[in-house]
C-alpha cells in the first residue's frame, strides 16, 4: 500500500473517521456529527453540557409500494463528502412578534451513499438557540422514489427531563397538557387518553407517544424543545420515547395502507429542531422555526392583513344557539329543501342578529365578523363519513349572503367565511375555487376552514401526507383569490406562515372552545406559547367575560379564568388574527374592561419576554408596530403569581400612561372570576410595577406614549 | 284471539305467507319473490325452466366506521307491502345501436322492515330479456347510515353453467376470457392469474371470483348473463362462486380500510341485472342494463356526436414510438426545464407528425385525431404512486398546441385531447376545469381520458365507490363544458351512457392494445358483445391492417386476426366512436380495404343480430341512421365460420349493391392474415350471401341502396 492509497482507505473507512462539530455563532451550542460503522449519529451539547446523546439518523424504507421489503436506510452508509458553511441574514416578516428577524446559523451537510448506490445528504443548521436537521435525497439516476415504512431519528435525552406534553395522535391535537417527568409518562399515558374520550376523530399509536412541539426542561434547567420547521409534502412527524434509554425517535404519521410517507428526489424533509435555551423566555423569544422555513413565497402581499375580530360562534359552541336551520335528522345537500322546512328556532347566523354582531364591530372598531353556520348541510356534518357534506356556496334561508356583505361594507366592516369541510378533502376541493370566487364576489377576504370528524378520503389520517399536501394546496388556492386562511383542526404549523403569511392562523390545539365542553386547565395558555405557538400563530379566541356559561345555555361548563386573564392572553397568546369571542351582550355589561381588546394592538415591531416558566406564568410586554404604545400581558396558573415587572423597555425619557386592567384582591377563577380593577397611572422607563395574578388569573397593561 | 288478530298473526308470520310471482310482459320469464323466516328470497324460471334457483338477499353492515359491530341485514326482516305495476314506454337515445327503444318491463317493491327498525325495499323489473333488481333505503328518522361490510346478493345456478369469464379483480378488467363449466373455474384460477402477470395494476381476491358482465349458458340452452346497471356511487360487483352449491354471491370492491360501501339514505343500489335469453342473438339484442337506467340527464344534446378517429397511437403503443419527448430517468412537472433537455428522436407527438395525421383524418373523412404524449411528464409517470405526473396543461416543446389545433380546424378536422391520469385522481380533480377549459380554448370537444397503475388515494382501487365517484364527476364536468368523454381503465360501463350520453366510450376491458403486448384470443371478439359490451360501447380499436408487428418495431406480438375480420370489428363491436388504430403508411398499402372503414357508418336506426354463439362467432347487420345503406360484420374463433346470410332484412323490392370484403381462401390469422377479397354484387331482400370466415376471420360488408 502506498501513501496515496492508505489516505483513500482513511477516508473511506468509517471507523477511524472523526465526528465533525457545528457551532452556534455564539459557541455555546455544539452539535457533533458522525459516521460510525455506516450509521449517522449526531450528539448536542449547550456550554459543555451534554442534552442530546448520540442518536442515530436515518430511515427504514420499502423496496416499492406493492411488495414491502424492508430496506434498512440508517445503517451502511459511506461519507462523500461534508460542506460547512455560514449564514447571517436579517429579513423583515409581513406580520409578526417582531418587525426584524435574524436568521444566524452555522451549517453541516453530510453527503451519504447507502450501499444500495442511492445518495442521501443530512443537513444541520446551528443557531444560538437550537439546531435543525433535515434529509435531502438529490437526484440521482433511475432510482428517485423513496417509500417510507418509518423515518428513524433519534432524540437521546441526557437526562429524565421534564416535560409538558400531548399524547401522539394521528387525529387531533386538542388535549390538556399533562406536566411530568419523561420516565413517567407511560405510567399517565392510560388515564390521559381516558380524560380525553369523545373527541370528533382520535388515533392514538403508543403509550409513550408523544406530540411536537414538546417542551422539556432538563435536571439542571436547560429549556429544550423539540418540533419541525416547513413540514410540506410530507407526514407530520410525532415522537415515539423509549423510556429505559430516555431516547425519542420519529414516527410519522401513516397513509390508509399504513406506509408513512412517499418521496422523489430532489427532496428535502421538513427540519427537526432541537431549541435549547437557559431560560424559558429565551424559549419564548425563540425564532428557531421562522428561520427554517423559507422566504415568502407570494410576490403582492398587500392584501394581507392582521385582523381583530368578532364572530357568531360562541353562543353555538356553548349550545345557546345552533349551526343549524332546522332539526332535520338527515340533510342530502343538493336535495334538502330547505325552503320547505321549519325551522329550529335557534338559528344564529340570521340576518339580524348578524346584523347586530356587524353593528357592534363597526362601533367598536372590530375589522371583520367571523359567521358560522350560514351554509346549508350542519344538520347532518360528520362522523359518519359523509362524503358530501357541505357545498360552501349556498345559505341558509335566513341568511341573506349580499345584503349582509353589503351592509358590513356599508359599516366599514367586513364579514369573515366560515368553510366547516367536516374532514371532507375531496368534496372541498371540488367546491374550492367556486368557494373562494364567491367570496370574493361578495367581498369576503378571509375564511376559517375547518376537519371536524374523520377524513376523507377514508383511512387517511388529519396528519398524514395526504392531508399535509392538502392543507397547503388550500392555502396557496386561497392566496391565488388574494384570501386569508386560518384552518381549524388542520396539521400543527410548523412555520410555513413565514413562505405564506395569508396562513394567519391555525387552531390545531385545544382553544377556548374546551372551556365550553368541560373546561381547560388553569396551566394550559402558560404552556401553550412554548408549544403550539412555537409554529405559528394560534386562533385560541381569548376574550370570554361570562365564565358561568349556564347563566345563558344549557350547559354546565365554567370557563377556567379570571376575567382579568382573557385580557391578558391577547398579548401572551401571540396571533395577527384575534377574536373578540364572547357575545356582545357580555361585552355590555364590562365595557371598562372590553376597552384594553378594542386597543390592544395585533402586530408588533418588538416583544419582551419578561418572564415565563411553562406550567406556571408567563408575562410578555410588545411594542404596537409603527407606534409607541406597548402592551403588556399575563398568564397565571392555578397558583396566581406575583410578578415584579421593570419598565425598562419603554424608551428612556419618555413619558407613557399605563392603563391597568389586573385581577381584584379576591378574584379566582373558581370562585370569583369576574373581578377584576382598572387603574391609571403613569409611568417611565424606570417604573417597577407590583402586580398580582390571582389564581387562573392574569393581568394586561396597555401603555401609552404620552 | 280473536280473528282480526289472528289475521294479523298471519300476516306478521313469514312461514305461511306464499311467494309473489312477477312474470315478464311475454309470461315466459317468471320471478318468485318471497320472504322466508324473514329472509327475502327470489327464484326465476323461464318456460317453467328453473334459472335462477332460490337465491337470498341482504346485506352485512357494520354498526358504524371505527367500531366494525356486524350487523346481520339479510334475516330478521318483516314484510310491510308489496307494490305492484307495469311499465311500458320508447325511447330515443342520442346515439346507439338502434334509434329507438322499447322499455317493457312488470315490477315488483317488496317493502321490508329489519327487526332493529330500518326499513328496506327490494324493487324487481321483469322483462322479456331479464330481470333486474336493487336495494332502496328510504330516509327514515335518525338512521340514514349504512356501513357495508358485503352485500349478500345471491345467484344461485339452476345447473353447471358453461361461462365465459374473466377473474375477479379490483384493479383490471384486461384479461382474456375463459370458457369452461362453473364446476371448472377454481381448477383453472391459478393458470389464468400466472398468463395475466405484470399488469400495471391487478387486485384478485378468491379463486372463484369473476366479474360481471358474466356471461352463461346453461346445459339446456339458454343464455344467462349477470351484470349491474346504473352504478353510482357504489362500488362495483364482482362475483364470488360457491362451486360446490354453484351459487355466485355478490363481492363488492372495497375501499382503503377493508369497507364496502356507505350509504346515506335515502338511496338504491345499482340494479343487479340477470339476462335470459333462449338464443344467443337475442342476448345482443338486449337492452336490458340501458333501460334500467335514468333518462337522459343533459338538456342540451346536440354538441354529442359520434366520432370516427385516427391517433398518434398504435405506434407508441407497439414500441416503434414514445409518448415520451426525452428519456430522462426522473420528471416533476413544474420543475423539469424540457426546453433544456435532448429529446429522445422518438416523440411521436411532434408537430409534423400531428400535421401528417391530420391531413391523413382529412383527406379520408375522419373527424377527429386523437393525440397521446401531448404533454409533458410521460417519461416518469405510473408505479411509484407518484400524485402530481401530469398537469393536462402544457405541452411538450415539439407540440404547438394552438398551430396544430389550428391546422385541424383548418382541414375541417378536430384534434381529439388525452388526459392520461395515472390513477392520480385527485390530481386530475385538481386539474380538471383548467384542463377542460385549455380544450375549449383550442376546439377540442372531447377526450379520452385514462388511469393506469394503483389508484391515488393510496389504498383504493380502480373499481370502489371512491373511483366509481370520480368517474362521474368527470363525466358530469365535462358535460358542462360540452366535452365528450372515452374513459379507459375506468370500471367497466353499467349503461350510464343513457343518463349521460356523453360518455361516448369506454375501454375497461381488453382491447387492440393487447394485440401488441402479446395477442389477443382468436375467440376475444366473439364474446366481448356478449359480456362487456352489454354495459356499454367500447373504445376497442380496431382496424390493424399490419398483424406482424416486428415489421416496424422492436416487438415480436402478432395480431391474432385477419385484415378481413378487423373490418368487420366496425360492426360487431358497436361504439359511437370508432378508432382506424393503425398508422396512415399501413393504410395506404391496402386502399381497397380501407375503403370498409371510411364507409361505415357509426350511428344505427337498427340492428339485426344474425347468428351468434359466445366464443365461435358473431355475424351483425346494421343500417346506418338516416340512411337506407346497411353494414354487415363478422368475427370469428380460431376455427373460422361459414355463415349463409339471408338478407330478408333489406327493404323488400328494393336493389342494393353490396361490396363483400372477405377473408381469402387460403387465409388464416396466424399464417396469412392479409389475404383478402373484395367483391361487389347486385343484392336484394331475398339474396343469401354465403361467406366463410377464415380462421381468426371475418367479414365485412357494405349494402349501398341503389
Amino acid at each position: 500500500m502506498n501513501y496515496k492509497s492508505f489516505l483513500l482507505a482513511l477516508a473511506l473507512c468509517p471507523a477511524v473517521m472523526r465526528a465533525t462539530d457545528v457551532k452556534s455563532p455564539d459557541g455555546r451550542l455544539v452539535v457533533s456529527v458522525d459516521l460510525q460503522n455506516g450509521t449517522p449519529v449526531y450528539k448536542v451539547n449547550y456550554d459543555k453540557r451534554e442534552v442530546v446523546k448520540k442518536s442515530k439518523l436515518g430511515f427504514e424504507l420499502y423496496e416499492n409500494f406493492q411488495d414491502r421489503k424492508v430496506i434498512d436506510f440508517q445503517n451502511n452508509f459511506e461519507k462523500l463528502k461534508e460542506v460547512t458553511s455560514t449564514f447571517d441574514e436579517t429579513w423583515t416578516p409581513v406580520w409578526g412578534e417582531e418587525s426584524s428577524i435574524r436568521n444566524n446559523y452555522n451549517s453541516l451537510t453530510l453527503e451519504l451513499k447507502h450501499n444500495d448506490g442511492r445518495l442521501m445528504n443530512i443537513c444541520f443548521r446551528v443557531f444560538n438557540d437550537g439546531i435543525g436537521f433535515r434529509y435531502e435525497f438529490p437526484q440521482q439516476g433511475a432510482t428517485n422514489y423513496y417509500f417510507i415504512k418509518e423515518e428513524k431519528s433519534e432524540f437521546a435525552m441526557a437526562g429524565d427531563n421534564m416535560a409538558w406534553w400531548i399524547p401522539g395522535d394521528y387525529d387531533t391535537q386538542e388535549y390538556s397538557y399533562t406536566t411530568c417527568k419523561l420516565s413517567e409518562i407511560a405510567g399517565k399515558m392510560p388515564s390521559v387518553l381516558k380524560a380525553h374520550e369523545g373527541n370528533s376523530s382520535s388515533t392514538t399509536f403508543s403509550n409513550t407517544g408523544v406530540q411536537t412541539s414538546l417542551q422539556m426542561k432538563t435536571p439542571d434547567g436547560l429549556y429544550v424543545n423539540i418540533h419541525e420547521a416547513a413540514l410540506v409534502d410530507y407526514p407530520c412527524m410525532h415522537l415515539n420515547l423509549d423510556d429505559k434509554n430516555l431516547t425519542f425517535t420519529s414516527w410519522l404519521t401513516p397513509d390508509a395502507t399504513g406506509m408513512k410517507g412517499y418521496i422523489q428526489a430532489p427532496f428535502h424533509t421538513p427540519w427537526r429542531t432541537i431549541m435549547i435555551t437557559d431560560s424559558a423566555t429565551k424559549a419564548l423569544a425563540s425564532r428557531l422555526i421562522l428561520n427554517l422555513n423559507e422566504p415568502c413565497a407570494l410576490d403582492d402581499v398587500s392584501w394581507i392583513h392582521p385582523t381583530k375580530y368578532v364572530g357568531v360562534w360562541w353562543a353555538m359552541i356553548t349550545g345557546k344557539n345552533t349551526w343549524a336551520y332546522t332539526d332535520l335528522p338527515n340533510v342530502k345537500i343538493d336535495e334538502t329543501r330547505y325552503d320547505k322546512c321549519e325551522p329550529n328556532g335557534k338559528h344564529l347566523a340570521n340576518n339580524d342578529s348578524v346584523r347586530r354582531y356587524i353593528d357592534f364591530a363597526s362601533k367598536h372598531g372590530f375589522s371583520e365578523v367571523l359567521v358560522e353556520g350560514w351554509n346549508k348541510g350542519w344538520e347532518d356534518w360528520f362522523g359518519k363519513t359523509k362524503e358530501y357534506v357541505f357545498d360552501f356556496l349556498t345559505p341558509y334561508p335566513d341568511f341573506d349572503i349580499k345584503a349582509l356583505n353589503d351592509y358590513a361594507h356599508s359599516k366599514g366592516v367586513k364579514l369573515m367565511m366560515h368553510h366547516e369541510t367536516s374532514g371532507s378533502a375531496r368534496n372541498y376541493e371540488r367546491h374550492m375555487d367556486k368557494a373562494y370566487q364567491l367570496m370574493k364576489k361578495y367581498g369576503y377576504d378571509a375564511v376559517k376552514s375547518g376537519y371536524v370528524g374523520p377524513i376523507l378520503p377514508r383511512g387517511e389520517y388529519h396528519y398524514g401526507q395526504w392531508m399535509v399536501n392538502h392543507y397547503l394546496y388550500a392555502i396557496k388556492k386561497a392566496a391565488d383569490y388574494k384570501i386569508m386562511v386560518n384552518a381549524h383542526e388542520a396539521v400543527r404549523p410548523t412555520g410555513l406562515c413565514r413562505t405564506y403569511p395569508n396562513l394567519v392562523g391555525n387552531e390545531s390545539a385545544r382553544g377556548t372552545e374546551y372551556e365550553a365542553f368541560g373546561g381547560n386547565t388553569p396551566d394550559h395558555t402558560t404552556i401553550l406559547p412554548f408549544t403550539r405557538l412555537q409554529g405559528g400563530p394560534m386562533d385560541y379566541t381569548p376574550g370570554i367575560f361570562e365564565m358561568n356559561i349556564s347563566k345563558f345555555a344549557d350547559n354546565s361548563s365554567k370557563v377556567n379564568s379570571t376575567l382579568a386573564r382573557q385580557l391578558g392572553l391577547y398579548v401572551t397568546m401571540y396571533s395577527p388574527l384575534q377574536m373578540a369571542a364572547d357575545m356582545p351582550e357580555h361585552y355590555e355589561q364590562f365595557m371598562d374592561a372590553f376597552q384594553f381588546i378594542k386597543d390592544v394592538a395585533i402586530d408588533w415591531d418588538k416583544s419582551v419576554y419578561l418572564e415565563a416558566e411553562p406550567g406556571d406564568y408567563i408575562t410578555i410586554a410588545r411594542k404596537a408596530k409603527g407606534s409607541e404604545d406597548w402592551f403588556v400581558g399575563n398568564t397565571s396558573d392555578e397558583n396566581g403569581h406575583q410578578s415584579v415587572l421593570k419598565l425598562d423597555f419603554l424608551t428612556p425619557g419618555k413619558k407613557y400612561t399605563a392603563t391597568i386592567y389586573a385581577d381584584a384582591k379576591n378574584a379566582d377563577y373558581q370562585n370569583n372570576p369576574q373581578a377584576y380593577t382598572i387603574k391609571k397611572q403613569a409611568v417611565t422607563s424606570k417604573s417597577i410595577l407590583k402586580l398580582k395574578a390571582a389564581r387562573g388569573g392574569g393581568f394586561a397593561i396597555s401603555i401609552k406614549a404620552n
